[in-house]
């Protein structure tokens, strides 16, 4: 089998300089698949970045029009290779084709790329600000250089280096992006920058808008994310590896958006724990083993009260964990880091109730597993008690009275989520104002009487929060336009003769829709000026 | 002289082992000033930091009205204290007190605290999003932490990390502050901190809301902006500094908003260089010598293209500079510094035509400053010929042609402005179009025909730029409310229940003014649910 070829500069060509070759694995059958992928050299990083930075250039004469039409003809692609991503997702994740791949995350990852388009064409993302009097006049735009992407194992299309949301934000700012694949589905999104490239040329975008390269050692990734050329990175994946790109591009002082780890708290107040226990523990579970437990948002974490209700709770739980049976994990990785993971939860106090060991069985699987340690050992360790075991596990946490809720809250790293089940007609309203305060700013998501999976792609969504969930409490990855925030740059326009103002700070509206801050209000009306 | 105090927790006390002591300058007469000030140990710090927690918890349940009284009180609190401020400020800084101090600064200063104070109380700001279909609700909030503040020394009012603009915009979206005094002028910064905190505890808010120290060795510092209960950082100053306080906050995760170096590119096209020299160069001198070249927006690189022109108008700039006495510098280091950037300057290639040496006189002083280099000069080493030397230094280079103008704006850092200057009836438009896109990655604001000192305190400006002029091209120092975006966090709210939801994104909107984006429309209406 021959070397698959890179996206660089418009060629699908051999990777120039590869340091190693690399093949995916099958977890289903543990084997690995036949086709040979590059591990990159820092040549080619310094060709894509290069490349990246005239796209960019050549980025600012394309009209927003025309980065919507990619976006939905590259849409249009995916789906007219449906059947081929399905395919090819399924042998390198073991992700189920259906209802997961083909008929829930292709399409949310087509109305992502939709949603993109219609935010360009819509413009008001930008945030256009004018002040009439001053004839100060402000918007964002795109960075100026490429943005690198490195997509996750656990979303082959929805969070695809070179489909999934960054991909989208990136480019329905304006911007180029350098897809890193997840060395775990480089098939997968080999096809999608296939399709995505198509889509650029068939609408007329630079040769460079998409990129792809496979895989890099950790020092051409840090070369990648902290390149004087590139304009930002979106990283979603470990933290382990994310917070040393980081420090690679932080010290570059380039913007970085990292979604790392997260145990996604959910607690269960007394009053609901009494009230509905098996509906609660059935969710519970469900979304607890929801994709192998392998969700960003995946409830790692519950707190209840010590006591009957809280062990009654726990059998129930435990029964769901136990009676199922384990699904494929995404990885050769998965046992391992999982058991790692466990490892050093039960080192810190925690007992194993059910599971705890790899599962038989052709692929690679490790058993539901569900932990439990009381409050006094979790408050001793926070930290280490919220290590992620990126799988089915969770650990219910047992704490003494409502005081010891509120401490293990305030021990609570920044999460993606936190989530509060509460009695149905109010007995638990004093407990929830004083926890609520407490994981409100620990957490980007709060929730109430739901589970943390499933993440809405609406404007309102925050699939962020404080670090170390992401890198910076300000910005969302799901979501758009929020999404795209993360991917400009603020530039104001001070008495600028008004024919050289980008058209969406014009006097006139340029889309007759587009919604602009002028002189303090939103409106879509043109500038009056007196 | 007894040692000042610091406040800590809502007392004035003597700072806690204290590391050693200081005295501010007066830079007109080179004489220490008599107060003794402690530099702080970490032990000041740590209890700064833990009041600031406890301070920004009880923020939570402070209504927005009160924190607008509160900015309001304070403004009102420093007119009444304004001949006291404004006489200490000219000791420490030699800044005149008229019109500089007492009719710009001041007036800028209480004028940004009641802006701050308007939108706190209109609550736009907080950009709440509201999807009525899924009822996923999101705004932004406090941090959850106090924000440390480090002021600059050129603007001991307007930039005061006790009442400027960092201040003002860390407050308003409802976090205490930690104010850093610049050691520059903590006598200013003392008055600031006493009219600040007797608004706080007038208007009820927490006794930690403000809290000030003096000064801090480097490593207490680091401690400062990494802490795991502080919340953000706003720092203005060097880069040597920032970039320090920069690794030591990226490396714990905390955000820090940084303005640090900037050398601010003014381009005269050949158009407008044939059509109005004097006027420009008139300008440009203006421009370089407020606050005696000591302003962050100083125009320290201009570029011409090399010819008659040319030649003629480095002559008129070259006149006003040395035709003007050299104004007092704000501290003892200004000279050291001043010939250290010219230093490396005239290292590189750089001439002077006028100026060069410290000037004679009682205070801290240095000639005004004009410096030459080559196009092709500049090129060889960009970095070096963009240092900034914070005074009255301006360095002209001559460009050979256009493509070396397009050249010389593409070796331009980061920066917090770039500006043109162009023919009045449109003979320089062809140069201006390629060359101003090349620019406007490089720059937060882009100016027309205007130098660019004079930042309007507008919601349109952006006063922020790409690395190294700031820590991030998305944010703004200057300009409410945008400013107070750098120090809150993305609140989602996903199905919680109606009565716990915060005001601002319950079905009612909470002012009847406040704008909303609900179901992807700005509007001022309540939520209609079918």
């Amino acid at each position: 089998m021959s070397l698959q070829p890179v996206l660089i500069d418009g060629n699908w060509e051999r990777s120039e300089n590869s340091v190693d070759t690399f093949q995916a694995v099958n977890p289903a059958e543990k084997r690995d698949l036949p086709e040979i992928y590059p591990v990159s050299s820092a040549d080619d990083v310094e060709r894509a970045v290069a490349a990246g930075k005239e796209a960019a250039d050549q980025l600012r004469s394309t009209s927003p029009e025309q980065i919507a039409d990619f976006l939905t003809k590259f849409a249009e692609n995916i789906e007219a290779r449906a059947k081929e991503l399905v395919k090819i997702a399924n042998l390198e994740t073991a992700l189920a084709k259906e209802p997961r791949l083909a008929s829930v995350e292709l399409p949310r990852t087509t109305n992502q790329l939709r949603q993109a388009a219609s935010a360009a064409r819509d413009r008001s993302w930008c945030h256009a600000i004018i002040d009439s009097h001053t004839n100060i006049r402000s918007k964002f735009g795109p960075l100026g250089g490429a943005v690198a992407v490195f997509g996750p194992n656990n979303f082959p299309f929805a969070f695809n280096s070179c489909a999934g949301g960054d991909f989208a934000a990136a480019a329905a700012a304006g911007n180029p992006v350098i897809a890193k694949a997840n060395t775990s589905h480089p098939g997968t999104t080999k096809i999608f920058a296939q399709a995505a490239f198509d889509a650029s040329q068939a609408t007329g975008l630079p040769k460079a808008m998409v990129q792809l390269i496979y895989r890099l050692k950790p020092a051409d990734g840090f070369k990648l994310v902290s390149h004087p050329l590139i304009g930002a990175t979106g990283f979603t994946g470990s933290k382990y590896a994310g917070v040393k790109l980081k420090e690679a591009a932080d010290r570059a002082g380039k913007p970085i958006y990292l979604e790392m780890s997260s145990v996604n708290p959910v607690f269960v107040l007394p009053g609901a724990l009494r009230e509905r226990p098996s509906e609660i523990a059935e969710e519970l579970y469900a979304s607890c083993s929801l994709g192998a437990g392998q969700f960003c948002t995946n409830p790692g974490l519950a707190v209840v009260q010590a006591g009957e209700d809280g062990e009654s709770f726990l059998g129930k739980v435990s029964e769901h964990f136990s009676a199922n049976t384990p699904q494929t994990l995404l990885g050769r990785n998965g046992p391992r880091d999982i058991r790692a993971g466990i490892e050093m939860l039960t080192k810190k106090g925690a007992e194993i109730v059910t599971g705890g060991q790899e599962a038989d069985g052709p692929g690679y699987a490790f058993q539901n597993t569900l932990l439990r340690v009381s409050g006094d050992a979790f408050l001793a360790d926070p930290e280490a008690l919220q290590t992620e075991a990126f799988g089915t596990v969770t650990l219910l946490v047992f704490a003494r009275d409502t005081e010891q809720v509120k401490a293990i809250a305030g021990g609570v790293e920044g999460n993606l989520t936190g989530g509060f089940y509460t009695h149905t007609q109010g007995d638990d309203d004093d407990i929830y104002e004083q926890v609520a305060p407490v994981l409100r700013e620990k957490v980007g998501r709060l929730l109430n009487d739901k589970m943390p999976t499933g993440v809405a792609v609406v404007p309102s969504m925050n699939h962020g929060g404080p670090y170390p969930a992401t890198g910076h409490p300000g910005f969302t990855a799901v979501g758009i336009p929020a999404a795209m925030m993360r991917f400009c740059a603020l530039h104001c326009y001070d008495e600028v003769r008004h024919h050289r103002l980008p058209a969406e700070i014009q006097d006139k509206n340029p889309t007759r829709n587009m919604w602009r801050l002028i002189d303090g209000s939103w409106t879509q009306k043109d500038v009056e000026r007196e």
